[in-house]
């Protein structure tokens, strides 16, 4: 039986894996590390790597921590606040210096409680600051192809999650083009934990291959000033959704994580003009159509 | 006995006699206007200034809004979420172009309801990218003698709040140095409505004179490429501040209020570095040591 070991053993290697694989793709930046203990059981290991030649700022960060259960589960009525727990997953993000290649996210993440519930969630969206059809049928392509391998209706279930979740009510606009999410995957009649695991196993696999690809494919297209702008623009959306809704940065900052990890997804600069709208026939503005939900990318 | 009416009049020429101060000292920048209707009732006058001589990027709005309570006024058991309201006030943040002029926040309204309760709440703090004693010094001084003019206890208390709201948990750091914060202030049998409002109206009246000073006298104090690179970092904690924790912002968000109006306090452009911590001895490590509650500066 799949036990929590293995899979956190797992996960670190695959952090190696993908520094190792963004290190070569970038041919500069090196990943710095930083070690942490969380005072009230476990840690992680931090990987940030900083002014590369393709990423300017990312983060590959594998953490696993435990003790009593945070409140927020008690709420959720999985817990009867008494238990402990074990988390284990990794999470990327990586802000890319050129405004032409997307900026990415993927996280895969394992939970126990000692009262025997477990589950996995994760996913992996993309960020474009321009919108590039291609890049997008691309990416969608390559998670339900992932997808399509274990079930057949992982791919529009877990597409149609992430267009709920990545989504910034207050500009009613998506992150970006989506991708796949999943939470709270466990076992049931017709799905074994080993079957779940390989779920898991073949979205973190998947993340090395697609952004070592678009940041191939995108890295020696040529920009300008304003181009550079915009990027500067979404970029601040990017800090709106982190900061206003995403989970997981609300969960890390409330328990009291470690800062420095869970804002390493905040970009090394971010713009917000007042009021600013992009002239029509720009793609820019062809850009913000497209964030949207329900856009089929495959 | 006073009405909304008047103190809402009296909130716009308030508005016009900032900004027409606000111009003059910055001898550049002109602020445009965007007047906004709310769907549910009501609406504002946004005024925003890009790109002066001393000012980078700053607002001072007006709005006086009407409705069905929100729903987080019946949580707070102040309304059975039957009545209507009408909401009316001032608010105000300027970011500077100079590292060496501070970052400053006013806030003044005015808030009742169809069952006859009404309050009235506001602020000004102070966001020094470097603190420097002696503007901490004049700024708290001023607050306090605009105070004492009202009421001997309200600097105390209300610099106490100051402290206490601008407060970001997960850096351990105050935003800035602080100021003066009141909320549901209602008459009682010590004090009445009229008195209340000339107490606010002091505070609206303190910010011009306040800011203005504080621009003549810094404005022309040189500064190199990394004071610029430490006001950036400074200006990404006061994102981190109003994105995860300003109650005005997220009030505003959740009640599908104007974004670009909520938004205008977010700078013209931020950074985040990495685990960035100044060397011992700099003037960027003394201003982390003061950005602590309960220092007193008068």
């Amino acid at each position: 039986m799949l036990n929590k070991e293995q899979i956190t053993e797992w996960f670190k290697l695959l952090q190696d894996k993908i520094c190792t694989a963004l290190e070569n793709e970038d041919g500069k930046g090196k990943f710095i590390e930083d070690n942490w203990i969380r005072e009230e059981g476990g840690g992680g290991r931090t990987r940030i790597l900083q002014d590369g030649n393709v990423i300017e700022k990312g983060g590959v960060l594998f953490s696993a921590v435990h003790g009593k259960v945070p409140n927020f589960l008690a709420k959720e009525d999985v817990s009867n606040g008494e238990e402990s727990f074990y988390a284990t997953g990794v999470s990327i993000v990586i802000h890319p210096q050129s405004p032409m290649v997307p900026i990415i996210h993927m996280n895969i993440r394992y939970f126990e409680m000692t009262n025997g519930k477990w589950w996995f969630g994760g996913g992996i969206d993309l960020t474009p600051h321009y919108v590039n059809k291609e890049d997008g049928h691309f990416f969608h392509s390559y998670l339900k192809q992932a997808c399509d391998k274990h079930d057949s209706n992982y791919y529009l279930q877990f597409k149609k999650w992430a267009d709920d979740y990545f989504f910034i009510p207050h500009r009613n606009e998506t992150r970006g083009i989506g991708g796949i999410f999943f939470d709270k995957l466990t076992a049931t009649q017709t799905v074994t934990k080993e079957q779940l695991f390989a779920f898991v196993q073949e979205v973190g696999n998947a993340f090395a291959p697609i952004y070592t690809s678009l940041m191939a494919k995108n890295k020696s297209t040529s920009f300008t000033e304003s181009n550079k702008q915009w990027q500067l623009l979404r970029r601040g959306r990017y800090v709106e959704f982190n900061l206003v809704y995403d989970k997981g940065t609300k969960f890390g900052l409330e328990t009291n994580g470690r800062t420095e990890s869970i804002l390493m997804s905040l970009p090394s600069n971010a713009s917000w003009l007042y009021n600013y709208m992009p002239q029509n026939n720009t793609s820019e503005h062809e850009t913000l159509s497209l964030l949207k939900k329900n856009i089929s990318w495959v």
